[in-house]
């Protein structure tokens, strides 16, 4: 195992009381020894994001009244922090990572990239400009049988794709908990701070980019069905969508939040000439890769017959789960090796990435809205 | 349990050597000791079909050279056959249910309906006018646990139905085996045997009935990808659908049969405001119930827990498992008991369930060439 | 597929109304076409008796009154039945056997063979001084997917055997359910119909043979915990058991009828040196091999990759389940193809597998009795 | 949340490069920000441990040369650790203990408690004594659905403990590892540093535990039959035992180390009066519970339906999976809860479940080998 020489001065923004990601991202950055949470913008509310700053151990005078203030005073530091980590709802992405990258910092956002297309697009020169690094947590690409899954699929193991299914069913949005104060609900209901998607947003992004990640194709054109299905809701809750990959071959998204019963069921099915392999995130340690001979082989995590990709991103023996924080860790751990080692983990989701997910976004919107057929999918 | 007073005389269309269905017919009618093969055409070679005959022991006098000689000489007899099972390629099934109508025997026909839309319709006023009988062996609505899935939607248990995923999986024809001298893929892969549809006949609409069997909605609107994926086929061997039902909740169709390393992988989601309910077929004796309070249930077959609907066509005690040919049988049970006790069954399909399976396939087929957005589905 | 040039006539002594394996067993001789049900005795009450025969269709002439005029006369026939058929409670089996032998007829009975050693020995004696034809329905055997396994073990495909795990957990006698009046119960838990055990007899003795058929090693010690969980039952409703296998290697077996919440837990893994093979009765239709790389195959039933001792028992293509009914009439097709092809169908279970098995039951309860450590299972 | 008003400060005997369990303890023990690692001894050669204290970011002036330097050096700061955790092969378990205690540390130490029996009544009266906190980190305790079956049984849901089933299958050593320098099996397969148990103290003591911690009863006989199964091995590597619980249950206990193909299989089945409780560690995030209905209820992580006990552990929605680390730094978080809030959680394990679990197995290894029938397990 590599030795650190260094311990990376990490920032957040965001992420405070009431927040689900916030924590999954202290979790992750601290898992493996590789961060340390330095300073930090935790609520609009000052006092709140003291209080918060002080359970986590940070010095009061690195806790800021936001992020323009951090990003000005971290600058002059002689210690400054490496990285900004930016956990605020989507409508914030834009211009705290716009000015972050401006002032010369190092970026992790959460997904989706930006609340619309064009400031992805913005976002993508602002990057290309500065020449700075930024990192999208596509939680999913972190588990190590997704990258296994990818790295079989490019080794042929199926043959070439023919078929693709993906669904990310969520059942929390089946009443309108936006209205009971459940903080999460709020703001992912919310288009002001939501951004133009609701369920398309929120998870089918995650379900158009896992689909991406392990197949290694493009999706070229797409025909779908976005809707609200409970009364009175801003933005969409429910999403299915026909696409078409760059090499011909048919797939299906759905996704839905209105799902009663689901939980977190993303789940990837890519169907080969020879084979056909598949993944789901609630039982994220099993790979399953069905056979035309009638059998389905099962390579569980920490297996001796994975390949480097997810051996790499492997803690414990088989047998020994990891789960979601260990998924998002293998990401923090990603960045670490990037910016230390000048490793070059390809497994990373760039702007790029986080441009194509607001293509997708808005194009099934205004595909559905249109209900004409079928749509390019751009850029 | 009731005591039959009379076994039904049953004569068979088709189910010779190489036939697939034919022996799950056999086996179904068998099964409860209600059914006994009398007669039949089992070949269009009289050598073979009489062969065929001798080994089901039956009198060879009652082996016939063509459905016409069967249903004439039958119907002079003082004992003729009751019930005329059609166990044909699509393309006989009309003209041939269209004869035994006329000539007053009850007729089985194995899935779809007809070769074309025109042909069910047709079909049907032949019903109507004669008043005969007409069942349909949609196998997967004789499993128990499909009924019970029916019940308990119909009572309310997962509140009004939201959205509905549906899917045939199958990998067989991901090689083109239909060259290769296998003859259940020959005729299906081949129009003037098979009908308009190939996947999309073949399961897709055994997808779609289910879909409705089970959540007692209408489709009203599709949106269909239809495609052959392995090169040079004459019909279509994948097929996904955007579906609207009639109280507007959308739901997805998907099936295939070129999804390597599938088997028959038809499984149904439906999902209601206070819940879901999931079943599928390869693991048929066990139905599960997500409820939103993050809980499953899973019912068992054979489960005191059952309702009248399932327990009905259970033979066995929990944890006996009943599988295929056991579903097939209890469709055949269903006739016996229409037959003979002149109940009610109402899980029977009957010729409106075979012209609706028509229309959604040409429906889809037509929708799918145009490219150009949403098909009302009629009748 | 061979044309059977005959069907065997089958004579039935034992269920009637209220009995579990009496339909059982007729659905299984049925389903293959290769006997029909000719004659029997259903009932104590005679009436009850003609009553049920008439229900499968049998001439009134041949419902007996017992087994001995039924085997009297039926001898006198010109066509008289060619097997006997024994489903009634464990205390008739031996009586009946023994008289069916010594009369010419083939015998089919269900499991165990008698209600005790000295029977089973004795009955060992006629077979082998009348040459006739015994076989006991080990139902479990008769999955393809159980041949599977053993075919498997006995190709090194696990390496050596060093440990096994069986257990077979029910809960249908959790209460006191002998006492309602439930048939089943009634007779299962009364000595003087059931013989020596109860769980241990019942089923404990399906999971010792199963892990002797599969394994193909012998059990030849064994210490036992036997006991009575429920309060004021006159027989075992527990059995848990270590063994040692001929090749020394341990084993554990445990069996219960109390076991609240199961239905038919049937399941078992054999530990080789280069892997271990799993299989449980209510998912019959896979079959696991877990190797040392991390990885587990699934065999599904159909699979092309199938030997040719599970092909030959596979009914249906992949993917279309086959069940307890099916199992069973595998044996019955083993009898058929004995008895008219003279083959040698080695997965048929004689009289010395009977004889096994009453030695396990006895050795079982007297050890548990004696607290004293180890005994040795002979014969 | 609570907020922590203080982070513990943590010192590591133990843990360094090739340790499985060093990092898995400091994962957990930073896994909620309220352990910090400021002291250790994480290897015997001097230079390495400073390397791994250097990785860890350990002051170099507080990476000791041996745990007296520690204990002594660390007592004169005026910034002491809180908290000694013992992460080395079982043979120093003890003496560092009692050590610590004496030194008035806090103690978290790996399971087994000691090398023997003798060692742990020792330590127990230093715990005593000195009052000290002394804890095990007996993981599977940590599982939040462990948690929830034990409070699930306690309430009473499946009624009086009626059976109880716990394995504990892993096949890591079904080739003589021992020999090819892997570390982990090099001290575990060595009497010198493992103690009197192999199989039996390594993995049959966590099955022991888990029975004991979720039922709430004692286990007060057992009939072993303890073994090693690969030539020329020191210890044992296979144990099965059976059990008599407080209240007159039978259980089983089995575990083995050449179980080739399985990882990590912990697995348990409590049966009660009107049900089962059923959990597996390698699908930890479900909790099945069988009822006589024939119906299985599965509770997932995070769910609504979840009592205090296991919310307390829970950080992620339900779907978004935890796994091993996450089970064990719900044991350290227990420990700062009781150090820091003073709270009671009944959950933690200490010294007398040590002395219990060193009772089991040399109760279990002397059992077995008398081979004369039951012995009492005390104390």
């Amino acid at each position: 195992m590599a030795m650190p020489t260094r311990i990376l001065r990490l920032a957040m923004i965001g992420g405070g009381p009431g927040s689900f990601i916030g924590p999954v991202h202290r979790m992750a950055a601290g898992l493996d020894g590789r961060f340390a949470l330095a300073a930090g913008v935790f609520s609009r509310d000052p006092h709140k994001s003291q209080q918060a700053g002080a359970t986590f151990g940070i010095d009061a005078t690195r806790v800021y009244g936001d992020y323009d203030e951090l990003l000005t005073l971290e600058r002059r530091r002689k210690d400054p922090v490496d990285v900004v980590a930016i956990v605020t709802p989507n409508h914030l992405h834009f211009p705290i990572a716009r000015a972050a990258l401006e002032k010369g910092f190092a970026v992790i956002s959460d997904k989706p990239a930006t609340a619309t297309l064009v400031e992805a697009q913005e976002l993508q020169r602002v990057v290309e400009r500065t020449g700075g690094f930024y990192a999208l947590t596509y939680t999913y690409s972190g588990y190590p049988l997704v990258r296994e899954a990818r790295a079989r699929v490019a080794a042929g193991e199926i043959g070439a794709v023919r078929k693709i299914i993906v669904e990310y069913s969520q059942g929390w949005l089946s009443e309108r908990v936006e209205l009971t104060g459940q903080r999460q609900a709020q703001w992912r209901c919310d288009p002001a701070q939501s951004g133009v998607g609701g369920c398309s947003g929120d998870i089918g992004v995650h379900a158009f980019q896992l689909l991406e990640f392990v197949s290694g194709r493009r999706v070229v054109e797409l025909c779908a069905d976005v809707s609200t299905v409970v009364a009175g809701r801003a933005l969409d809750d429910d999403c299915n969508v026909l696409l078409r990959l760059d090499n011909g071959a048919p797939a299906v998204l759905h996704a839905t939040q209105i799902g009663a019963g689901e939980r977190n069921g993303l789940r990837l099915r890519v169907y080969g000439e020879s084979g056909a392999i598949e993944w789901a995130q609630e039982s994220p340690n099993r790979l399953c890769i069905h056979r035309p001979d009638g059998t389905t082989q099962i390579v569980h995590a920490g297996a001796s017959a994975l390949s480097p990709a997810a051996r790499a991103v492997t803690r414990l023996p088989s047998g020994h789960p990891e789960g979601y924080v260990e998924a998002f860790a293998n990401i923090y751990r990603d960045v670490a090796e990037r910016l230390i080692e000048r490793g070059e983990p390809t497994a990373l989701c760039g702007i790029e990435v986080g441009v194509r997910g607001m293509a997708f976004i808005e194009c099934a919107l205004a595909n559905s809205r249109a209900r004409a057929g079928w749509s390019r999918l751009t850029p």
